[in-house]
């Protein structure tokens, strides 16, 4: 453990990839974040609980094992098509909660608000954030709120914490996936991603793209009643599908192949996708999850997941190999493959 | 409880003192600040553990009674004599789990950077962090890291939640103040309010003014080994003593009366206070805690206070009557009486 004398002489680790200051990639979720997480923050938070890198910490307070996360989202716009910022801040902070197979209890709810933000847009994301708590199944059980002056905020930012509780014999983490492992995703991808972009940027399509914003915790819960023994769950939001898969891939030591035609892309974000030059595969998602399960439960999982509204569309998209330890392959739908590399910079800021 | 039906309804909860729009004072801990919790976030959220508006909620987790709380701080400067946005952002949060008589056990780090923050800084703030986690002897258990564009944040911005055990027996509240309690107040008043003031407008006093920026579980610890019967902790920050005492005399209807001599306010602090114009009553504190015990503990707990290094100035200061609930009246220091009413606006905005 780093020593407090230590931490006096700590200086800025760079080369952070070279950067002196801070860019938006390094809010993206992609490698400038995780720079930032494996040089800076790990080291001088140094302790086992962060060492995993998962979303969520998990520890045990007087027996219970207990779930905690936090999550700043700084959406923008804050309405988008499916939701706002206050029912995203309930969504996203349940959802790192439940891929520790944590049943949600309690968030906390805190703001920051711009001067002059009008009180019935405040009064509306509210409204959403209470819905989307009771929705969760958890109680909203503290706050803050802090003002900034015009030019020093965008509106509303929000951030939640959240504490859950993990049952026993649970235990679920990126580092846990294992060689022969199936990978299941839980339905289409893309759609949060492209529903901000496309507000944001005024794109209109045959149909509008909604956001995917949805607790995952009643499906995890369903997952659980087939088997304890899932081995990984996470939410592929920020940097998408291919920088989760990395990330897994990365702290458990293993290899990842998934076949691209497996994947369900919805038409419109495909062709949403084509026109403004971006990979699905790296579009946030806030209601999906992908689950690493042993191949021999993996139907059972699959067909779980596909009898409840959130994972109707589930697939088996891909499995765990020992080859190529850290890194993520894709089958093409021609046939070839491709390295599936972890996002660099920012694909589209401020999605969360 | 509130239905979904009735949260479909729900408009905005005009005249919340008449404002359409949030200013600087809904930030400011005094009556806009309380307005927007009563009237907005309570109803909606409406929940037993957020009706005794403590700072902190404490609830039973498998038999385990924690606290949970969450503070964002957007303290400007970021640097500050005495401190940092980064110790303080601990110090804020372990101080409202100790405020429940709860061993702060773990807290989060969200960062909202801007883009352009330097990584020298970065690296500076998170330093100090780390160092206060240890000193107050929390692990920072769970993070995140956002990017604003330039001009939609200062700098950085960060939020700590917390999570801490409280010990049976410990029943700390506002609402449990009764008649007849002593009011004890941890020493010096009006320190971190004026070292940020002084800082952001380039004042000079003869000796520097510090942040008096401390974990204060510690202190807390030692007047629980006196006494499990204490039945109100807070400490003073944004909108200073004046808005504390008005909070506790609201929530446990009861009047309160203050002596103003024997309320420690340092030389330069009053100066500061003469010149700019201020009430030290309503400068914020960031390592001062009022506590309500039955005055035949009074004694024994203040003498346990004074011989920790963070209560050396401890004084009993008031008492709290049967008279006029709701309503804190000082003793001047010439004999009259005064109404200490709560802060209306912002005296400073952005001082945590």
């Amino acid at each position: 453990m780093t020593s407090l004398k230590n931490l006096e002489s700590f200086t800025c680790p760079l080369p952070l990839r070279d950067y002196r200051n801070i860019v938006m990639g390094h809010g993206g979720g992609g490698k400038l974040s995780h720079d930032l997480v494996q040089h800076l923050f790990a080291p001088l938070f140094d302790n086992p609980l962060l060492a995993p890198l998962n979303d969520q910490a998990v520890f045990a307070v007087n027996g219970a094992r207990l779930a905690f996360t936090t999550d700043s989202f700084v959406v923008k716009p804050i309405f988008f098509p499916g939701g706002n910022i206050g029912d995203l801040a309930v969504n996203g902070t349940v959802n790192d909660l439940a891929m520790s197979g944590a049943t949600p209890l309690y968030v906390s709810a805190a703001y920051i608000l711009e001067e002059g933000f009008s009180l019935d847009d405040l009064t509306r994301v509210t409204v959403s954030l209470a819905k989307a708590a009771r929705r969760a199944g958890v109680q909203v059980a503290t706050g803050d709120t802090k003002v900034v002056e015009e030019g020093h905020g965008d509106g509303v930012y929000i951030n939640t914490a959240g504490i859950g509780l993990v049952p026993e014999g649970v235990n679920i983490g990126a580092a846990n996936a294992r060689p022969g492992d199936a990978v299941i995703l839980s339905g289409a991808i893309g759609l949060h991603g492209i529903a901000i972009l496309s507000q944001r940027e005024g794109l209109k399509f045959d149909s509008e793209i909604v956001s995917d914003c949805a607790p995952l915790y009643d499906l995890v819960a369903q997952m659980l009643q087939v088997t304890r023994d899932i081995h990984t769950l996470r939410d592929p939001t920020r940097g998408g599908m291919a920088s989760t898969l990395n990330e897994i891939a990365e702290a458990a030591r293993v290899g990842i192949e998934i076949e691209e035609r497996a994947i369900p892309v919805p038409k419109d974000v495909a062709a949403a996708c084509e026109m403004l030059g971006l990979d699905p595969l790296y579009v946030a998602n806030e209601g999906k999850l992908v689950a690493f399960v042993p191949s021999e439960l993996a139907s059972a999982v699959l067909e779980k997941m596909q009898s409840h509204p959130l994972g109707r569309e589930a697939a088996i998209i891909g499995r765990v190999v020992a080859e190529h330890p850290g890194m993520v392959i894709a089958r093409t739908s021609i046939g070839g493959t491709r390295v599936v590399d972890m996002m660099v910079g920012e694909q589209l800021p401020r999605i969360c």
